[in-house]
């Protein structure tokens, strides 16, 4: 973990110190999208972020540490913001979701986390840490309408569209089918509570 | 590919290759779950199957040949039979998804091909194939109610339910969370064309 100030460090330091974080974080990402784990070493990333492998190596002692934080860093992607609209925000939550598939390519960073949880357990809380966050919105826009079963099954069966599109169809949700989808979720509400 | 007979070979040959190609297929699907994609040589999958390398060579030249077979013989799993019932078909199909997610292992296969494919663009078509198998059954319970963008979203919807859970929650989906998506999806399908 970095090691952030306590007070006494004044704030050109902090900024600094946050800016490194996210350059590197940012160049983890990257190299873990586009070249996998195997490549993901402080050298590599060092090299790419274009700091000195003694500064990942303060920030972050192992290679853990660096995964676990550019999850974390990666995870604190752009969401709609909710307007109290539900269709609108359901909407704008599945198209904020496909950005970031498409655009900081989601799908695949989601990928090698799926993959690598399942052979480095020490990786399981930062992928359960990163689908919950992931959820957040969704949940928290359809919280208003729904809970229990009904809840949980409403926030996979949108989240799931994305993603099954996403991962195994290979090309983004089309915005015909997100509205088709949210045409069937609102319809298919449960009565009001 | 395996070299079938052509009317000239008598059933007991036929039925032996057949033997061959699934123990094979299934030993494949095994190695590349359980070990990763470069585990899967002919070497060590003849040894998983108990069959010579001379066997897979003859039959699989490469290793794109190997896995592409072993993923179309994965693809055939069971399904559940349509009864007609719509409520018990989407009921069925999903609780027969998420069987294969358990039993199978089909979440970790499923990772496996895309995390592949997105490496090795000549295994693009297995994916492609391997997603259509899959979705096919659920496909032809819907056509009936729905077409168009609301046919696609209430097949990513239901199929991508299961798929989100299993691979990113990693646990299965519960019979309440399918239950709760069925109502949803059944409440929401379009007015009657």
């Amino acid at each position: 973990m970095a090691q952030k100030g306590e007070g006494t460090v004044d704030e050109h330091v902090d900024a600094r110190v946050v800016r490194t974080r996210n350059d590197v974080l940012s160049a983890a990402i990257t190299v873990l999208v586009d070249e996998g784990w195997e490549a993901l070493t402080h050298p590599r990333v060092a090299k790419v972020a274009g700091y000195s492998k003694a500064t990942l190596y303060t920030h972050w002692p192992t290679r853990l540490d660096l995964v676990r934080d550019a999850f974390v860093h990666f995870g604190q992607m752009p969401h709609h913001v909710p307007t109290g609209d539900l269709r609108a925000d359901l909407t704008g939550e599945l198209t904020s979701f496909r950005s970031a598939m498409v655009e900081n390519r989601l799908d695949r960073a989601m990928t090698v986390l799926v993959e690598l949880a399942a052979t480095v357990p020490e990786l399981a809380d930062a992928r359960d840490r990163f689908v919950a966050d992931g959820e957040r919105v969704m949940r928290a826009v359809l919280a208003p309408h729904l809970d229990g079963d009904a809840l949980e099954a409403a926030t996979v069966l949108l989240c799931g569209a994305v993603v099954h599109t996403s991962m195994l169809h290979r090309r983004p949700i089309t915005d015909g089918v997100i509205d088709a989808a949210v045409d069937i979720v609102l319809r298919g509400l449960p009565p009001a509570r």
